[in-house]
């Protein structure tokens, strides 16, 4: 144990996701005899997060505005939603290019384990946008894990009765990967999503 | 990328000692969810560990008085000195409660890949201590690899000539290891030590 102050910040650095307590000692040292402007920054950058960073009023991203610049853009397809569990989700989509619809952030995924039902994420809100006559598709892009195959079994039945058209990614085999070192599901699901060329 | 403030905060995180793209992304979104308390907190401590934590102007460790703890404590044997590179290597060395003497900081290892040089380290401080005549022995306790090596035979051609006693920690094998995981090096360093028993 060190002396008072280093001891409390190696406490709060330990707290984080991630950070064991090997990580959180070698990143208080680093601040320590970092110079002074990298410790601002860091200050800084986590107050103004705190400060500043809201989530979408709609659809539930970070924003600093009341609504997202994906909802605050005009260019985007309002008849199409695309729901994922995370906001760093929808960075991942966006780098693709091949989406140009809205997104709905659910906050999560189900998780029983985990405590986390349907009630803990932003469905109510999905289901009230879905009120809109106008929406045409709903792409369900939860992770393709139990948690996120769950999440879009139950969505896909709440959303169904509404006769809007429900869509899932595609699992199979990743681009640029080697068949033989696919796993068994992966490899079973490219066999059941095969199509004809 | 994402919009300003949380992007600010992703690329300060970054910028620390061990954490990559994606552990900056999740600790980000972790404090702008998490309480207030928790972003506050570590605001607090790192504030804190600028202002407060400083450099025992004696051995070099980290501390809050002009003095650390171990260099103020009346108790210590100061006729021994303990030689390490980091403050992290005090704690360690104090957690096995088998050494009472003082100890000195190096602040890191002769490295010329690095561009360490002995000039960056705090030997010359180590030198003036070792001027107090009362100083019969100096334990090198540098870390058991290349840089660590070449500090200890560096600082041991320094000293000897002063006539005080220098040691240097036994390499040899872990205890409770397996003697057949032990790497060639580690093993013919217990063979080089093995003692009378």
């Amino acid at each position: 144990m060190y002396e008072g102050a280093i001891q409390d910040l190696i406490d709060a650095l330990g707290r984080l996701p991630g950070i064991g307590p090997k990580s959180a000692q070698r990143i208080a040292f680093h601040i320590l005899q970092a110079d002074a402007e990298i410790a601002t920054a860091l200050v800084d950058s986590i107050r103004t997060v705190k400060e500043r960073v809201k989530f979408c009023v709609e659809c539930g991203n970070v924003s600093e505005e009341d609504q997202c610049r994906i909802c605050r853009d005009p260019r985007r397809d309002n008849t199409l939603i695309c729901v994922v569990e995370e906001s760093k989700d929808v960075i991942a989509i966006e780098r693709t290019r091949e989406f140009r619809g809205k997104y709905h952030v659910l906050g999560g995924a189900i998780s029983p384990i985990d405590g986390i039902g349907p009630e803990q994420l932003r469905i109510r809100e999905l289901m009230a946008r879905l009120a809109d006559p106008g929406i045409v598709e709903v792409i369900l892009a939860t992770d393709p894990n139990l948690e996120g195959e769950a999440t879009a079994t139950y969505l896909s039945r709440m959303i169904k009765p509404l006769e809007i058209k429900v869509s899932r990614l595609a699992s199979g085999l990743p681009v640029g990967g080697d068949l033989e070192y696919a796993d068994e599901v992966t490899l079973g699901r490219a066999f059941e999503g095969r199509r004809d060329v």
